[in-house]
């Protein structure tokens, strides 16, 4: 019998200690909208992604030639950055061959926290790939919701739901882990309508504006697709 | 317009500190199986139910006359205990007027956290009670979820989904809180056949044993009713 790889759902970045194992691999969720945008930047063909912590780390990349600086604060765009966190600002510009200097509330520092394993990030724009990449890994999973400044989210555990569903069918993975099995759960209630079943998400009431329930349309549905499985490398994201 | 008060749901005790304020009425859920066993001892005519942290504390009790000592660490019973965690060790006993000293895994220990709050305690067995309790309180509730050693589990919060939704059906309460909507997501997953919903849960692939299964079937649907809220008060759980 071949042996099954593992896979475990954590609701957030606060719990992570208690899943981390040094040796998972771990694919982080911010599906609204840090991960999204990585895998649109991607997509658009920004050369790498560095994700930083504080507002002050990025700004020290604001005159570096080739670098766009971005970053969100509680959903905010902030002044004296080129970009926030819209995947339509990677969709509208010319950003080929650039590096992404990238600051959000919770994304970017999950990333951080799970660096000391293989990391890997999700959207619904790169599912497939990472679904892909994955199953050819042949190494346990843990799934990273960001959530909300350490809590539960809504939305994060419905990309979880679907990569772990993707991953079971492929009978390469096992799970026992009662957070997954919710967030299949959640996927299922979701899936025909995201965007409605999010009506009433936190996400959803602290967000009414026209823009970022435009971004919010795109994260959940996106017209594009990647290929490209962006991983954590030396203090960058590149493509795997 | 009447004040309507607010409803959070906690998902595992390792959590709490981000949802506790020291003022909203704490409702503690440990579905399988602490905090039915606690409904069942009411019903059955227990006076007063201590909930220890430790089983040297519990043992304390053991020669006092008139008090049951009861105990489980990891879903088995423990030696020198008069009893389990069954809530069939109630229902065929007569335990009226006796007070109950019992330690469990993970509801006693949410018990005893959330102490500084009011604190009742909740099951199927006595749902409509707790509802009813609530209403009449006026008061912001938080749902603590006892999990699993600090971590989701699937079972508690489908009766946290369950007591939300009657609440916000009384159009007493409302809630910005993205784990009270999962849980009344998942408990609407589940309510048509509760025990198979759990028939995959990390809880029901550790407990095996047919007494088990049993209490679960009981503790999922069960047989008797209760009006009795349980409220934590000088270190003892009595009926409010």
């Amino acid at each position: 019998m071949i042996k099954k790889n593992n896979i475990s759902v954590c609701f957030s970045t606060d719990q992570f200690e208690k899943y981390s194992d040094g040796k998972s691999t771990v694919v982080i969720v911010d599906l609204l909208r840090a991960t999204s945008v990585i895998s649109v930047a991607f997509e658009c063909g920004i050369e790498s992604v560095i994700p930083v912590k504080t507002l002050k780390e990025a700004l020290k990349y604001k005159n570096i030639e080739n670098h766009i600086i971005a970053a969100e604060r509680n959903t905010l765009p902030i002044d004296g950055f080129d970009y926030g966190n819209s995947p339509y600002h990677y969709l509208d510009s010319d950003v080929k061959g650039k590096t992404l200097v990238l600051t959000t509330t919770n994304g970017t520092r999950a990333i951080h926290l799970a660096k000391e394993h293989k990391v890997i990030t999700a959207s619904f724009v790169n599912l497939d790939a990472v679904v892909k990449y994955l199953i050819n890994d042949n190494n346990d999973v843990i799934i990273l919701c960001s959530g909300w400044k350490g809590l539960f989210n809504l939305e994060d555990p419905i990309l979880a739901g679907a990569i772990s569903e993707k991953l079971l069918n492929s009978n390469s993975f096992l799970s026992n882990c009662d957070s997954m099995r919710a967030s299949i759960q959640l996927y299922s209630k979701g899936k025909s309508d995201l965007f409605g079943y999010l009506s009433k998400s936190a996400y959803r009431n602290r967000n009414k504006s026209e823009g970022v329930i435009k971004d919010t349309r795109f994260c959940l549905n996106p017209t594009i697709k990647s290929s490209i499985v962006p991983i954590f490398t030396n203090g960058k994201l590149i493509k795997s």
